[in-house]
């Protein structure tokens, strides 16, 4: 691998480096996780394009609504910026800005971020590449935190926990779902979180069984329901994401075996994590905890995923996942149980990888709790 | 056009006749807009594709992520959901809904919302078929607002603009932009919005020449700044999408014309849009009082986009789209003016396509005012 010289744009000294790695001679950054820290400033999507194109060397070059020329101007960019207007389209500025770099063979796109209409922007742009998905080979510049960036994070969560306290303390039986989220919500803004880190999840009883379920307006809270938070403020882009499962006023002799097997796992994977271990290694200690448990029926899901500018980015803590766990890696331990239509218990951390082995980011307690 | 039979997939009645119209053999449709519209329910994009494909005859096939089984069996769903788990990828879950359905010649895509992995994934099940950015083609079946919907568009607009008032009470000279978006979100939560329609712009002096300002934490609110809100939240999934400039503490006499250039210009708007009124000739009403002003040099962009379950979905009211306005239709009306690094005022109401005319589904008031 040669890394090309950056003179006079050390920003894309590790991108460079990357797709020298991944062997690509050009990549497209749309605005999300990866331009925001190439360029240190949050651009939002939306239905106007804007697509910075980086060659392995030489100048950059972007296209650029014109109503975002002053934002874009903050950015400092070495390169050309082509700007189109709403009247005129975009497709001239994408093949403007083609032409202003080296022609790629194998142009790396991210493929979770860039959109189906800008690829095939480029894709007439650039009709001979092939144009390959590098969303893990570019997003390898923010595999590794910096201190600063774990400071962020821990900014985020400190937050974010408070909000759960606050929040705990006025939970009733009785009230929805809904309800309560707006709570949480409010909450977390009070504790002056910048943004959620997504859209939160509040789920009682039955609808804590889905993972990805959404708050109902019309249940209400009842004695000895499970009732699960994930969710998560952000400080400076970086992402809080945290689950705690609590139960309504009482707890069943069943529930709080279901809920202690998942709290073992979930301790386990936080005790075992540290460098030089494979992802995959560490979802098997995860998974063997809950597999062993008498509800191995109710895993529907890996133990987690990574976490900084993005809510799900590498490294995925996942079977078969070789990735080897280093020194500011940072990811989630978040193991869960589920049965259709009754109970769904998950417990997740966030977790920074150290010299030696692993510190939770997250420190909220995990032990049984009644609320309500 | 052939309707063709639809036993039993009434709900896909609409998009069926959008994909005669448009010569598509089958959709692929992703969470979003359009998926909610058409199954009732709100899904999350993640990492784990979830896409429907959708064929013009026959039942539909869809590739689900194992973990999202139960809530994706609360839609009713009528054909076979191909289930994949993390530990074994998606792409057979892909091939299978493939071959599950006739193979299609022309594949539309929602280009503003299938992610580039998705498309590829695509591509691979199905690599005879020609995959076509279908965006606008499938978003048909959004663009007439049925009464229910405005509904829920006016209960969205009336919550966020409470949430304005009760925030324009608490600015103060000195708080940085970052305080007064934090207090406006706070507020938007209290007056009862169930999520927030975008992230909203609170920007002044300079950064409201940015027509995507991002909130500065450390410039302090000073007598004849500029203060302009650009801000919604939601109900039941509909948008508010409202822009309001104000003055702090005073204004002067060139600062208070610019803004009237700009008032000017967006009631000629909402005083022109009607039924059979083409979008373009619409901007074409409101660009021309901005251009006719002391201050075309200040314009930059286009007068409004189509609103419901999309922030930015069509009709967009820009010169060249010959799309005539329809009873039903909603969309803004915002024009603005900028002088970069001092000042940029935008005024932006939510429209309603009446029999006789266009109402303005937004009434918070438009005068010029001094806040702090």
């Amino acid at each position: 691998m040669t890394i090309p010289p950056t003179d006079g744009q050390p920003r894309y000294r590790a991108l460079r480096e990357a797709m020298g790695a991944a062997g690509l001679d050009a990549v497209a950054l749309v605005p999300g996780p990866n331009f925001r820290r190439i360029f240190g400033r949050a651009f939002h999507q939306n239905e106007r394009p804007l697509v910075v194109l980086v060659p392995l060397e030489g100048a950059p070059a972007a296209v650029v609504p014109a109503l975002e020329e002053a934002s874009f101007a903050g950015l400092g960019f070495e390169g050309e910026a082509f700007l189109w207007r709403d009247e005129e389209g975009y497709q001239a500025a994408f093949d403007a800005a083609a032409h202003a770099i080296p022609a790629p063979n194998r142009l790396g796109v991210e493929g979770q971020h860039m959109r189906v209409f800008e690829q095939f922007a480029l894709h007439r742009a650039l009709p001979a590449a092939a144009c390959l998905d590098a969303q893990a080979a570019i997003s390898r510049i923010r595999l590794l935190k910096t201190p600063e960036e774990v400071a962020h994070l821990r900014e985020a969560i400190r937050r974010s926990e408070a909000a759960l306290e606050e929040t705990l303390g006025a939970v009733r039986l009785g009230m929805s779902e809904a309800e309560i989220e707006r709570l949480l919500v409010r909450n977390l803004f009070d504790a002056g979180v910048q943004e959620l880190s997504f859209a939160p999840i509040v789920a009682a009883a039955g609808n804590a069984a889905e993972p990805h379920a959404v708050a109902r307006q019309d249940y209400p809270l009842a004695p000895g329901d499970a009732l699960l938070f994930d969710f998560g403020g952000t400080w400076q882009g970086y992402r809080a994401d945290i689950t705690r499962t609590f139960f309504a006023a009482e707890v069943s002799d069943a529930d709080r075996a279901f809920y202690e097997s998942v709290r073992a796992a979930n301790a386990a994977g936080r005790a075992a994590a540290r460098p030089g271990q494979s992802c995959g290694a560490l979802d098997d200690v995860v998974l063997r905890v809950l597999e062993a448990s008498p509800h191995a029926d109710g895993i529907v899901h890996k133990t987690g995923h990574g976490l900084g500018l993005d809510v799900h980015e590498d490294p995925y803590i996942q079977r078969g996942n070789e990735t080897l766990l280093e020194p500011g890696m940072v990811f989630t331990i978040e193991p869960g149980l589920y049965r259709r239509g009754r109970i769904g218990v998950r417990i997740e951390d966030d977790m920074l990888v150290t010299e030696t082995g692993a510190e939770s980011l997250t420190s909220f307690p995990r032990a049984l709790r009644l609320v309500g």
